[in-house]
């Protein structure tokens, strides 16, 4: 049975929210998952007796640290190994569970992946990478959306593998389409990153290059998989988060639109780390949560990072 | 008298929508403003002649050769001597006019900007920005938007006085604030290159610096001048291009989103070079022209690059 393991303590609505997203789980979800929750006791009890969530597909997993958002990662993670970042990634160090989720603060999720899980063989730099609403329904995905300010070619070559089996697996699209995003359309466009990328791009058997893709094309379907170092991606990612609450805050009311809330998605997988790592939104509510678990089960289901590892480590 | 150079044969619906906007800037400019519209005499005559555009607003100035849009620029600028943006570049390094516009091939006008123009004294890399349309009804500048594609330190603390120049005489925004694009608002934040320029952005006494800004800041007025590097400022600016795209398709109406309709605001000045230039989009229509005529005439009124010349060569 799939064993996932929650942050209840992370986020801004922590714990209501998290226990809200795991009653929204077990009540969808019928494949057998046992949850592990994981924050304080006392507290958690209390929440989840005011639930139906059935006492048989958890288990409480008492941390009674919490590692604030303001919190230095590495000198919290290391000084609170009571809290529920620190216990999570002990449980998964130890094979206690299948996949850690957090809500919690981001740099010590991103500590705890690269150091206490590390990176699959042959990975030289994990990545972390965002849905993208398309237009015509779908999602794409876009990597490096952070973790990576500064790359190499190399790494960007990566990405676009990590991505592509990301795609496959999980979004379930067939030969994914991979884009370099770039400022022109044609071969030898770009910064001096790009440039290099670009080339071995398309020499990569692993992946279907489409070529570049520009600004314009992010926001439609012309690549699944759109990679980038981490600060254009990340600039990116927040300014398309930003168009979501202007058409809010201007009250628009468009079914497209909607899509662009992108903490209805849930986290962002840490894509690299040798098992399923789900990092969330500060702002995660119920609904967050509860795809979180679902993209972490299905991670777990696919053996995606198995799928990374045989990748990576071909004859 | 203000001179102002447009080039008649570029952009997409040339000359129509240019003989269009050279109407409806004489009809709604009252300073005495001349224009000299170049291009294929014959065919501009017989576009005028069906305007009411007074004759003695205008000259015509015969350039029969006119570069393509995919032509390579440094080629096509030099074996087509007669082509309109050669005689535009003429005209104005020979003082005949006082600022040159063109719709036509960017390239073209970049290599016409920098080569027959030069930078101004103390300039190391010209740069050119976009406007970006805030909620707030302001406009803010983003430099640079793609000429400048990989950067040191040092380019980005010269477009904050480029941009800042541009936005206190042309924007008439009184000391403009100026962010540094950034993945995170801590100082220390971001990528090798902003880790860098952020000092000496803070150092810097020529600006309004307010730190940096995340990509969710952009499209609000947390900073009126927003630097970065060309690559990331490209890839933004034509994704916020591509958000005008969506909205039209989906119908939406909305006073905010109209302003996303870049096309409106003209070109793009190219700042730093010894002169005004203002470079248009392919698409350019009427209200386009208009307003390139205009920001040519506001460049060369507050005397934009005397400031810039100034503000570079202090003692």
């Amino acid at each position: 049975m799939i064993r996932i393991g929650i942050d209840m303590m992370g986020g801004d609505f922590a714990p209501l929210e998290a226990v809200k997203g795991v009653a929204a789980f077990t009540e969808a979800n019928a494949n057998p998952v046992h949850l592990l929750l994981i924050g304080d006791e006392p507290i958690l009890q209390e929440h989840l007796s005011k639930t139906t969530i059935p006492s048989s597909t958890y288990t409480i997993v008492h941390a009674p640290e919490v590692i604030e958002m303001h919190e230095h990662p590495t000198k919290a993670l290391k000084e609170k190994q009571q809290s529920s970042i620190a216990v999570g990634f002990h449980l998964l160090a130890s094979e206690k569970i299948d996949g850690f989720i957090s809500a919690g603060n981001t740099g010590a999720m991103m500590v705890g992946a690269l150091f206490s899980i590390k990176a699959i063989e042959g990975v030289i730099r994990p990545t972390i990478g965002a849905y993208i609403p398309r237009e015509d329904g779908s999602l794409g995905l876009l990597v490096d959306v952070g973790l990576n300010a500064d790359c190499k070619p190399e790494n960007l070559n990566q990405f676009a593998i990590l991505g592509s089996l990301f795609a496959q697996h999980i979004l379930k699209i067939d030969q994914p389409k991979v884009g370099l995003v770039n400022i022109g359309e044609e071969e030898g466009k770009g910064n001096i990153l790009a440039q290099a990328a670009y080339p071995l791009l398309k020499e990569n058997h692993h992946i279907n290059f489409v070529g570049n893709i520009e600004g314009r094309d992010i926001l439609i379907n012309k690549a699944d998989v759109m990679v980038c170092e981490g600060f254009t991606g990340n600039v990116v990612l927040k300014l398309a988060e930003s168009v979501y609450d202007i058409v809010k805050r201007r009250n628009i009311k468009d079914e497209h639109f909607e899509r662009f809330n992108f903490e209805a998605y849930g986290g962002v997988p840490v894509l690299g780390v040798a098992k399923p790592v789900i990092i969330g939104h500060g702002i995660s509510k119920a609904i967050a949560f509860k795809n979180m678990i679902h993209i972490a089960c299905k991670m777990k289901e696919t053996n995606l990072t198995g799928k990374i590892y045989e990748s990576f480590n071909q004859a």
